[in-house]
């Protein structure tokens, strides 16, 4: 999806709300619990219910993962529901990728080409072996790298904050330097809604650039912070709540629950746009 | 596998090394290309042929994504042959993770869980979000994490040698703050081979903890500058090569050919022990 797309996706649903989907098995609701695709269920469910108020969906792949390739199988169910639906999305693979030149490749392959298992708009990724292991990620049409800048994380503060000599701490510096590697059309970064206030600095860096704020919700951050900071002419925000909507209600009323809590947070988006 | 055991494994084969599976289809002999389980047999083929000179295997995630669960699928069947070897050898998932505490709490199920799909001793883990994202790789007993502090790419020149205020280079504060987050019995560290002189600080820092050291070989980096520096009274390396033995040939001799370049490393590894 270009940037073009998804400032029209977020014109039309009047949200940019991303859903969140950390599914865990011990949390869905228990009648879904000895079926056989019961990930795969859960999700679609969520999806049908908040597709609506949303533009985009984040399967967080520790998730699956942590369930072996039987989790895999399902996401790839989960990705083939969405591409068939008919309704433009983004999606996101929250993995958290990044190697050297060679393998940063493989993992653009594996998560982003489209005759691939997942065929995923965009992936997150970790800056720490810098610029030959971000590029990769940048080179297929449409698609998307979304770099760690400031997580919402406590662990955050070990050395995203940490100041060189001038003064700029690495997050910052990451954001500058990562400029040279990519560009509105194919890099977003992600700024944890913990720390709104921090945004006035992203800004300052990538006045442009897309975005994706974790966070919002179980996380403890504030969607009026967030926007108060980081709103752009273009909109120029993905807000994602997980816990929140998919764990809504643990009944057989999870789905409907769930589209309740995405059509609260789509109305305030909608207030803002 | 314990401390203990590894090294006990180190002084009976006289060895160090690390074999790393970065199995690229493109890059297999040709009679294997049309073989079903092809990348499982390649992988297996030089198992057979390299366990005698070497410590561990450390497959590269990528590799096996970059195929979608089909390449998951024929990891599983390398590392289910590994285990059922009778050989006792270490085992690295190179797989670069790292997220919130719940997300890497997942992860290491994914990779390190006895239950899980793989099974792994060890995995790769980058260090930029801080405490929380690391230490759930360290509570299964007798299972590692390998933090990322100075890699062997041209990126790492972007952020991991950034000093603070103090002078203090990015990865020595990752090597220094680390140390809270586990213990010579549980963590060790990526440094990059092709810069053997920074392991002097390195140790300095941990004097005794592992390192896997990558870039030997392909990549450029040296085995006799890796042990002047870098080398301890329990051996305290794991010296990785790739690419320089895997694809030692790429006719129907690669594994014979494989051999022979693991028995080389092996025997100037046996003259530093």
């Amino acid at each position: 999806m270009t940037r073009k797309e998804l400032i029209d996706l977020i014109r039309e649903r009047r949200s940019f709300l991303c859903v969140g989907l950390d599914t865990d098995p011990a949390k869905m609701p228990e009648h879904l619990h000895n079926e056989k695709d019961g990930i795969f269920l859960f999700n679609r469910a969520i999806i049908d219910a908040t597709i609506d108020h949303c533009v985009a969906y984040k399967p967080n792949l520790a998730f699956y993962e942590a369930l072996g390739i039987e989790g895999l199988r399902q996401l790839k169910l989960t990705m083939d529901y969405i591409h068939g639906m008919g309704k433009a999305v983004f999606t996101i693979a929250d993995a958290k990728r990044g190697d050297i030149g060679n393998t940063s490749e493989r993992y653009a392959k594996a998560f982003l080409d489209p005759k691939g298992d997942f065929d995923f708009d965009a992936i997150t990724v970790a800056p720490y072996m810098g610029a030959d292991s971000v590029q990769p990620f940048t080179v297929y049409d449409g698609k998307w790298v979304i770099l760690l800048a400031l997580t919402s994380n406590k662990g955050a503060f070990d050395f995203q904050l940490t100041e060189d000599k001038n003064g700029t701490p690495l997050y910052q510096r990451v954001l500058e330097t990562s400029k040279q590697w990519g560009n509105e059309e194919n890099m977003m970064y992600v700024v944890g809604a913990t720390k709104a206030e921090m945004l006035t600095d992203v800004r300052r860096i990538v006045p442009g650039s897309f975005l994706l704020v974790p966070g919002v919700g179980a996380q403890g951050g504030s969607l009026e912070e967030v926007c108060r900071y980081g709103l752009t002419n273009d909109c120029g925000l993905l807000v994602n709540s997980s816990r929140g909507i998919i764990y809504a209600s643990n009944g057989t009323d999870f789905a409907e629950a769930a589209g309740r809590e995405a059509l609260k947070l789509q109305q305030q988006m909608a207030a803002v746009l």
